[in-house]
């Protein structure tokens, strides 16, 4: 292990690579990791130098406030190989501005730019080796932050730990995703923090999700909690519907997370002069459209699988599937979302970043 | 250290002890713990052999699910010396149920009464020596579930830690309670995890309880998200009011915490023929009770504080001063409860357990 500190960064190289290990053709998602991490703590009201070192586990205390009252929020970006060995990331700005929302809410300190962004491009530039070429090839990045002080007294935390770690990934495709529209379920509050990237907001979600999936659906789509009747989020992504040839999804709230890939779709389809409708969307619409023939599709958006394609929806105990596109908006709007990522089209809104 | 095996506990007890070093008359709630804690550890479906060994910091995984989705889930209890030096759990079996009930909704595994009941006794007679005696002393309980599973996707993990952490106490007291009425913010969503005792509902709290404190409240009293006209919860406790003698409470609900205190209160109450009515309770007929007189006491229930006076609440900016009581309801009721806690009046409903 090497010792040398450039830019304000503590850097600890490892001193093998674990990479000749990792058979890239058969990645889960989310479960490898690379040779390096990045972490920066924050004491007595200020952040220190952020460490990039090798990867390992943590040493912490029992009574530490994230295991108890959940501080914890998170970040999902990529990192992009294109043709030229040129490694990008998109519009990580936004995932840094959503962080910093997500940290005020949770009462937790925001992060400056310079640890979040440099730390981010210093990091992936160590481990730039396991960004592999190849569309739907990519590094998943991870920034997060844990409350780390001691002490089970429910008040914010005085210590946090913030911390990027980095998973190479492959195309993550779900097969058919049916989903059932939550009728007593909810992920979110009035005046809670459905819009903060908060790791409590996952919590909320696995067991009526796990409901769902014995019931045959592989995903929920999110409600209002007060009367079920607004369609506000698909699993942990947001939704798009398709009627006729017009793009409906709901508006950001306090209920729904501010999605990079949701406005990226929001701004590429209006650039296709495709007419998007940003308002609340309700459910017997879509079961109006769908009972018409008006309603074409339904998608998810969101960093790890760009966009999902929906099969079919469940509500009230009634099954309404999709038809069948030919050349489906969902896709297209993939394909050019990708291409863009991947430096394999312009990128007319300077969305990607070189490391 | 000396290793042995008791009903199925495997127990390795700390070689010195540290209580020496601790000033029990100066202890900071929730901030020192004894010489020893369980943990157990769940796997492939099934929970291992519960483990006693010295206090001492964890080793985790940076994608440990915990810091990432959340599952995490905790009770607070609390052990009390009598005068024979014989100690005493009140109501444990509540608090297993209420645990497990959490587990449930949060797709984590419920912890058998084995492991939870016995492992509390077994772990709080080996550090029996940190109860001390006298009123208001006590030794408080955390047991606490936590995701340890490793990788960034967002599913229940499959992999957990229970853990039970000691931490003696001296009684609480917060000093003047002022309150502000929630017109905004909320806690807890309709089917959402609100009466789950989840680390994610407390750091939804923290926020909106700092904007409090900077308007010169100590808490906030939590209303319905939907319309905030319910009163609900008073920071992170069961809230009473009492308008002439009559003592009013909301029912449980998924918003709302099924308070171990709570019901104890209740079933006291009710055994001093003091009118007890369980049901909603509303901001206008509180401000309205304030207005004529009829409102005297509101106070919070909870574990740490057992019961919490408040002395004015604030709403649309008016400030609400409650008048000076001479006989407190709050203060018997918190007598009456806290002799039964401390064996000083007889247990009428078994609610004291002997370790």
């Amino acid at each position: 292990m090497s010792e040398n500190q450039t830019q304000s960064f503590i850097i600890n190289r490892a001193a093998t690579s674990k990479i000749e290990n990792i058979d890239f053709e058969n990645l889960p998602f989310g479960s490898v990791f690379t040779d390096h991490m990045l972490y920066c703590d924050y004491k007595s009201g200020e952040w220190g130098t952020p460490v990039i070192k090798p990867y390992e586990p943590l040493t912490m205390d029992p009574s530490s406030r994230v295991f108890h009252y959940g501080q914890a929020i998170f970040e999902g970006m990529k990192a992009y190989k294109d043709e030229n060995d040129d490694v990008w990331l998109f519009r990580p700005d936004q995932n840094l501005t959503r962080f910093n929302k997500s940290a005020v809410r949770l009462a937790m300190p925001e992060i400056p730019e310079e640890v979040f962004i440099e730390g981010l491009k210093q990091l992936i530039n160590i481990d730039k080796a396991w960004v592999k070429k190849g569309k739907g090839n990519s590094l998943y990045l991870r920034p997060f932050m844990i409350a780390t002080g001691h002490g089970v007294i429910a008040a914010p935390s005085g210590q946090y730990r913030f911390m990027i770690i980095l998973s190479p990934s492959k195309a993550y495709y779900q097969g058919d995703v049916k989903v059932l529209i939550a009728e007593h379920y909810s992920r979110a509050a009035n005046g809670g923090i459905g819009a903060a990237k908060a790791a409590a907001n996952y919590s909320a979600q696995f067991y009526p999700t796990l409901l769902a999936n014995k019931q045959g659906y592989q995903q929920v789509i999110w409600t209002d909690d007060a009367t079920h009747t607004k369609l506000e989020e698909a699993g942990t992504m947001n939704i798009f519907f398709r009627i006729n040839d017009t793009l409906y999804t709901a508006p950001t709230s306090e209920r729904i997370l501010d999605g990079v890939t949701r406005k990226s779709i929001i701004d590429l389809a209006k650039r296709e002069n495709i007419t998007v409708e940003v308002r609340p969307v309700l459910v017997d619409e879509i079961i109006e459209a769908s009972k018409n023939g008006s309603l074409k599709e339904i998608f998810g958006a969101g960093t790890a699988a760009v966009i999902n394609p929906i099969t079919g929806f469940s509500y009230q105990d009634t099954y309404y599937e999709l038809p069948r596109q030919d050349n489906p908006m969902a896709l297209d709007l993939k394909n050019k979302l990708t291409d863009i990522q991947y430096k394999l089209a312009e990128d007319t809104f300077g969305w990607t970043i070189k490391i």
